[in-house]
């Protein structure tokens, strides 16, 4: 039985969320039962949804417990195995948590996946070719219907879900324009990610100087938005949405603090005739093959290049984390743990 | 020639619309070209979005035209005609604006439509079954969708709109909950229009507090709502939303003088995977044909008993209409003309 590694939620953020409301533990892996799998963790997904898990207020599903591994995806190897399904050497992905170790049961659906590393690289199935690829995928196919010719838009373009929004916008022929913190990351965005044009929100300070910047790249409106980050990016947007544009709700990190930010003019959605509508991802699980078929061609294809921000060893994921809220990643941010 | 008197649009509001935007004029009616017909109005409607109209900004459709007659539902009497698809006599709908007479091209599609008034009273066109019974149908059976069990709420619910609302959600087996202000209102509209419950805002000074006392009406939760007002109701129905609720986003009264009202909390919609719609009727024609069927049974058998609030004279339509906005009407308002 090898010695874990593991990060529990140790106390709930009053606010902003801090280092100190997790703590570090060690244990022993359990020996398996029948049917149960031991995975190794290669690497911590670290992802914005967590930080509306630690509050203890309705959400999306139950709030994280307290004293319990903090819940995240990860990939690794098997390395024992009493299933038939599983063995020792599969490349895996699961929500394992944040730790080295954890153990499944190959007999719950879903709740570990063999997965290919000859074309794609182990790490990206935490981003581009998992659960942020397909949020960008149902956000675009289902929910904004994007069509050749529309223009569409993403906040937090070169995250995870904003890189693989453009590229499978890009393939269906939209112009794609980005909203991004920072002249590198613009750069980045134009120049790696596909993106027609990208806003540095950073160069403004309120919704209608950065509205203005958005629509001198979007002259003909914007038919279809992602929205990962809410607030001011929001307001700035809704005044550019063309009659019966789509806008897919992804995240609101501005009021994941338990501070409500408002939407200053929501007159607009019956003014434009808008459809708004919040998601989450594992709740259409019916898309999850589709999509990551054509998220898998575009990495293997080099089409979609997404960038990793890495950190290294277990210690460093609250530290990543709380970096990842402030907007301090680029590109997808995971956690070494090998 | 008959005379014909008409109000126009003097000029555009600054904050709150008053009586003197309006200007009473009269002219003689013009002499009829090939397939024109002209109509004798009995009624006049009076409705929310011509205060939209009033503005000389982004909106539905262009904006009223000043110096021009008040556009607005019609109904009323074919006085002559030089069309074979009308004769003197037939009773049609259209819009005629805010005038006694109106010429209308028989060969422009929907321009006039022919009404049958044997089982259901010329007025109730303008009302139940026109465009505001048309506007609830879209809401209730393409946005939200509801499917027996579930519960709806409606604002404004003893409006024309809201009380079309409620005999269609009762005919589909839904709960339906309404939220109209004074205790007048809320008694009619259990007694006479066949609400669950009814909810008199006036009694809430603040979103936590009509909240609340909408939640003990609602205790599954909300599954639809239809939304004729915005703001503070708004803000207090959100909270109350199930997952996967549907919003129709059909007025924001609240909205119409220019300032913003903000949405407090629209991380609700993330977090209860919310779906909001904002729609204008006129937009839905493939819909009119089942919705006027369905909402013509229903008032020919009673089970809808629309009440309308009635303005004597065409002069009397601009005190009409604001007392409209403030919703000092109770029922449909129209004017009688004849």
């Amino acid at each position: 039985m090898p010695s874990n590694q593991q990060i529990l939620l140790d106390n709930r953020p009053t606010g902003d969320a801090v280092a100190s409301n997790f703590k570090l533990t060690s244990s022993q892996t359990p020996t398996l039962k029948d049917s149960e799998v031991l995975v190794r963790h290669h690497f911590l997904s670290l992802d914005p949804y967590m930080r509306g898990r630690m509050n203890d207020s309705k959400g999306y599903t139950a709030p994280q417990a307290l004293g319990e591994v903090m819940i995240g995806g990860t990939v690794g190897e098997v390395v024992e195995s009493r299933s038939p399904k599983f063995a020792v050497g599969d490349k895996v992905v699961g929500m394992g948590g944040w730790q080295h170790y954890s153990v499944a049961n190959a007999e719950q659906l879903g709740a570990l996946r063999k997965v290919d590393t000859t074309y794609v690289p182990l790490s990206h199935y935490l981003g581009a070719v998992g659960m942020p690829g397909v949020t960008a995928y149902y956000g675009l196919v289902k929910i904004i219907d994007a069509k050749a010719g529309q223009t569409v838009a993403v906040s937090a373009a070169t995250g995870a879900v904003g890189s693989a929004f453009a590229a499978l916008a890009k393939a269906r022929g939209c112009r794609v324009v980005g909203i991004a913190g920072g002249p590198d990351k613009c750069k980045y965005a134009i120049d790696e990610l596909g993106f027609d044009a990208c806003i540095d929100y950073k160069l403004h300070d309120n919704a209608g100087s950065l509205s203005k910047a958005i629509k001198a790249e979007c002259l003909n409106g914007i038919d279809g938005y992602f929205e990962n980050v809410g607030g001011m990016v929001l307001d700035a947007v809704l005044p550019l949405m063309n009659a019966f544009g789509r806008i897919a709700l992804c995240g609101m990190i501005a009021g994941y603090n338990g501070k409500p930010v408002p939407m200053t003019y929501p007159a607009l959605i019956l003014m434009s005739r808008l459809k708004i509508q919040g998601f989450i991802v594992s709740e259409h699980m019916e898309v999850w093959p589709e999509a990551l078929k054509e998220l898998g061609l575009l990495v293997g294809s080099g089409k979609l290049k997404p960038r990793e921000s890495v950190a290294q060893g277990l210690a460093a994921a609250p530290e990543a984390f709380l970096g990842l809220l402030k907007g301090k990643n680029f590109g997808k941010q995971i956690v070494k743990l090998i």
